[in-house]
C-alpha cells in the first residue's frame, strides 16, 4: 500500500536530528520512500492530512508485562515485597491463557494510543500475546518467563516449551514478531540453568531478556553466594553473547557498566515503577557516557500503573534531573531517542527508530492544536514535557495505519475494555478464593 | 440556571469519601442542591449526559504564575540560577500588559482542560489576569508580586498599586475573584517591608501568598543574617496572622512545621518544578502529620512546563514515594484531596473541594471509555495514576459549564493559541535585543 502523509512537521530523530516543517512523507510497502517530493510515478492509495501535526518515530516499550493490565490498581501503595507477595502473586496464581489474551489486548490499545509501535514482553501464555501482536499490527519481542526451578509440566514455563514457542513464532507476522529467551533473573534462576540458557543463546542466536540488579540486597546476595555482581554473573553464564536486554539494572558497579558497554547489552529503564514502588534511583549518566544503549519501558501496569510511553519519556528526564541533582541530565531530545532508536536497537528492529528514507514507516502523528503546544520556542521540550498521549491522532506501524483520527483500526477496543474489565475482576476474586482454600 | 448531570459515578472527596455509582447531580444557582433524586419541582434548563463519566470536585492550583506560559520551552535543562538569570529574567525584562493577558489566557485554557476550577496567581499586570479569570469563569486568588526594593513607579509593583488592585478587585465576578498580598519572598523583600505587609494584612484582613525556603542556601543565609529560619522570620513579621500560603517550603525545621500548623498556614507543593530544576525534595509526611494544610500547584510553565493539575496529582504521590523510600506515602485519595479540598481551603474558597449538597458546583467530568480506566479494581488509583487530562470532557465552575464535550465555552481557544504563540516569540526576541543593547 502507498500512503502519503500530507504536510506534517517532522522530528526525524536521525543522526542529523532535524525538525522539518510541512514536509510530506511518502510510504510504499511499509517503508519510508521519500520526504518532501514524491518518488516518480508515486500515486497514493491513501492520504492522511497531517496539517499541524508532528510526525515522530513511534516509541518502543523496551520492558513490559503487558497482560498485567489485569492487576492495574490491584496492589496500591505497597513496597515491593508486600506488593508481590500479598497482592500480585495472589492475583496471578491461577492465571489462564484467556486472561493473558484480554490483558495483553487491553495493553495494546493503551500502547497504540500512546504512540508505541513495539513492545518487549516477558510473561506467561505468550502465544496469546503473540496473537495480540499479530492482530494489533504492533511489533513485538516476546518470551515465556522461565524460572528454571521446579518441574512445571506446563508448556512454556519449562525450557522445552519456551524454545518451541521461540522457534515457531520467530519472525512471524511479516517479521513484526521476534522471539527471545526469558530467564526471569539471576536471583530466581539457578546458575546452571542460566549457563544452559547461555549455551542455547549462542547455539540458536536467540536474544535474551532478563531482570537484574533491582535492589542493593540482590547485589549483596549475589556477591556473597557467587563472589560476583548479578551483571558479572550473567556475563560469566554467557548470557551477553547474543543481543541482550537487562531490565532495571539500578545498582551497578563500574565494572558492571563496562561489561554492559563492551557486550552491547541494552538496559531497559522504567522510571515510573521505581517511583511507585520506592525502589530507589540510578544515575544513567555513566551508562550513557560509556556507550550503553539505554532504552525506556513502562514495566507492568500492576506497578506503574499504565502503558503510556509518552509519560515514561517525560518521567525519565525529570527523575534523572531530580535524583542526580542535575537539571542538565537527559537534556534535549535524549529521552525521545531512548524511547525510539535505543528501544528499536534493544529489540533488534534495526530499520526502526527514526524518520528517514529507507526506514520502516513507524510513525506517530501528534495533533498540535491544544494550548500546551504553544508558544513554539522549543518543539522538542514541548513534546517531551507537555504533549499528552491524547494528542496522538494517527499511528502507522510498518506502513499500516493502526489508528486513524483517534480510532484504533486493528483491535475492537470496546469489546476489549469490556472483556478485560469483568475478566480481571473475576480472576482476582477466583484466585484469592483458591489461595484462601490452599492456606486453610 | 438549573443543571442536571445525568448518571455519573461520583467521587465525593468529602468526609465520608464515598464513590457513588450512577447518581444524578442537581445544580441550582451555582450550588449542588441534591444528589440522586431531584428536589421537588426541579426542572433543569440543561442536562449533561455523564454516563460512564466520573464526577470529581475540580482542582485548585495553589501556586502558579500563569502568564509564564510565554516562557514554556524557553529555559530548558538548566539549574535554577542559570534558568533565571540567563533565560527567564531576559525574557521577562520588558513584559507588557498584553503579554500577560494572552499568557494567562493560554494558561486558563490549559487549566480548564486539566479539570482545574481555581488558581492562585502571583505575577505582574494582574489586572490582565483578573480579566482572564472573569472571562474564563474560573475562580482565582490574585496578587501583584511585590519586591519591596527600588523605586519602581509602575503601578502594582509598588505597594500602593498592589493595594489599589487588591481593594478594587476583591470579591469581584460574583466572588470568584479574591485578591491577596504578594511579597515575593524573604530572600528578596527586606524585613521592614515584610513587617509593613504584615501590618497591612492584619488591618485589611487580606491573605498573603509568598515563596519561602526553596533551597538550603536560603535557610542558611536567613539564619546567618537574622538568626531565624525563613518561616520563623515570616512569622515574626506578622505574615501568618491572616490566611497565608507559602509556596514550596522544601527545607523546614521541626519548629517551622509547628509554626505552619499552629498558624494555619497552607503550603503549596509543586513537584514538577522540583524535579525539572533539580531543586531537591522534601518529606511531606511530617507536615501532614502535624496537620499542615498541604495543597498542590503547577508553578509557572517556564519551569514545570505546563498547567496540568492532573499530572501534578500523580507526580505528588510518585515523588513522595520515591524521595522518602516509602511506597505507602501519600496513599489512596490523599493526593486528590490535596489538589481539591486542601487547595480550596488554601485559597479561601470554603464552599469548594467536595461533591456534596450545599457545596459550589465545581465539577470535572472524566470520560472513562479509554482502556487505561480498566479493570476497575480501584477507581481511585485509576484516577490518580492513569486518568489523563484528555479524559476530561466537561467542566463546571460555580454551576457554569465552562467546557462541554471537550470544547471551551468561555474563551476563544483558537484565537488565544494563535496570539500567545506569535506574541511570546516576539517578546523574547525583543527583550533579548533590549538586554543585548543594555549590556553593550
Amino acid at each position: 500500500m502507498r500512503i502519503r502523509i500530507k504536510n506534517p512537521d517532522i522530528m526525524t530523530l536521525n543522526a542529523e536530528s532535524q525538525i522539518l516543517s510541512g514536509v510530506d512523507i511518502f510510504i510504499d510497502a511499509g517503508m519510508i520512500v521519500a520526504l518532501g517530493e514524491p518518488p516518480e510515478g508515486f500515486v497514493p492509495d491513501e492520504t492522511i492530512d497531517a496539517t499541524n501535526h508532528l510526525a515522530l518515530p513511534g516509541f518502543f516499550n523496551a520492558h513490559c508485562h503487558s497482560p498485567m493490565t489485569f492487576e492495574r490498581g490491584w496492589a496500591e501503595d505497597l513496597p515491593l515485597d508486600r506488593w508481590f507477595n500479598e497482592r500480585i502473586w495472589v492475583a496471578e496464581s491461577a492465571l489462564t491463557d484467556e486472561d493473558v489474551y484480554w490483558g495483553a489486548a487491553l495493553a495494546a490499545c493503551e500502547m497504540i494510543r500512546s504512540g508505541c509501535v513495539g513492545f518487549n514482553d516477558h510473561y506467561f501464555y505468550m502465544g496469546e500475546v503473540a496473537k495480540v501482536a499479530a492482530q494489533s499490527g504492533m511489533k513485538a519481542s516476546l518470551t515465556w518467563c522461565q524460572f528454571g526451578i521446579g518441574d512445571d509440566k506446563e508448556i512454556g514455563t519449562n525450557l522445552d516449551g519456551a524454545l518451541k514457542f521461540a522457534s515457531e513464532l520467530q519472525s512471524s507476522s511479516e517479521g513484526r514478531i521476534k522471539t527471545v529467551l526469558g530467564p526471569h533473573s539471576p536471583y530466581v534462576c539457578p546458575p546452571d540453568f542460566l549457563a544452559e540458557i547461555g549455551r542455547i543463546a549462542r547455539e540458536t542466536g536467540l536474544a535474551v531478556h532478563i531482570h537484574a540488579s533491582e535492589s542493593p540486597e540482590q547485589v549483596a546476595n549475589s556477591l556473597k553466594s557467587l563472589g560476583k555482581t548479578p551483571i558479572e554473573h550473567l556475563d560469566s553464564c554467557g548470557l551477553f553473547e547474543t543481543r541482550a536486554i537487562v531490565a532495571h539494572a539500578l545498582y551497578l558497579t563500574e565494572n558492571d557498566i563496562s561489561i554492559l558497554a563492551r557486550k552491547n547489552v541494552s538496559v531497559a529503564h522504567c522510571p515510573l515503577t521505581y517511583m511507585k514502588l520506592a525502589m530507589g534511583g540510578t544515575d544513567l549518566r555513566p551508562l550513557l557516557a560509556a556507550g550503553v544503549n539505554v532504552a525506556l519501558g513502562t514495566d507492568g501496569p500492576g506497578s506503574n500503573n499504565d502503558m503510556d510511553m509518552k509519560e515514561v519519556v517525560r518521567m525519565a528526564t525529570l527523575l534523572q534531573k531530580f535524583y542526580n541533582n542535575d537539571a542538565e541530565a537527559l537534556a534535549g531530545d535524549l529521552p525521545l531517542r531512548m524511547a525510539t532508536a535505543n528501544g528499536a536497537r534493544a529489540m533488534g528492529f534495526a530499520d526502526s527508530g527514526s524518520i528517514e528514507v529507507g526506514k520502516s514507516a513507524d510513525i506517530a502523528l501528534f495533533n498540535m492544536d491544544s494550548p500546551h503546544w504553544y508558544p513554539k520556542h522549543n518543539l522538542t521540550a514541548n513534546l517531551v514535557h507537555c504533549a499528552k498521549n491524547g494528542d496522538i491522532r494517527h499511528l502507522l506501524i510498518a506502513g499500516q495505519p493502526v489508528m486513524k483520527n483517534g480510532k484504533i483500526l486493528t483491535l475492537d477496543e470496546e469489546r476489549i475494555t469490556y472483556e478485560a474489565d469483568w475478566r480481571a475482576r473475576a480472576m482476582v476474586q477466583k484466585n484469592m478464593q483458591i489461595v484462601r482454600e490452599y492456606k486453610a
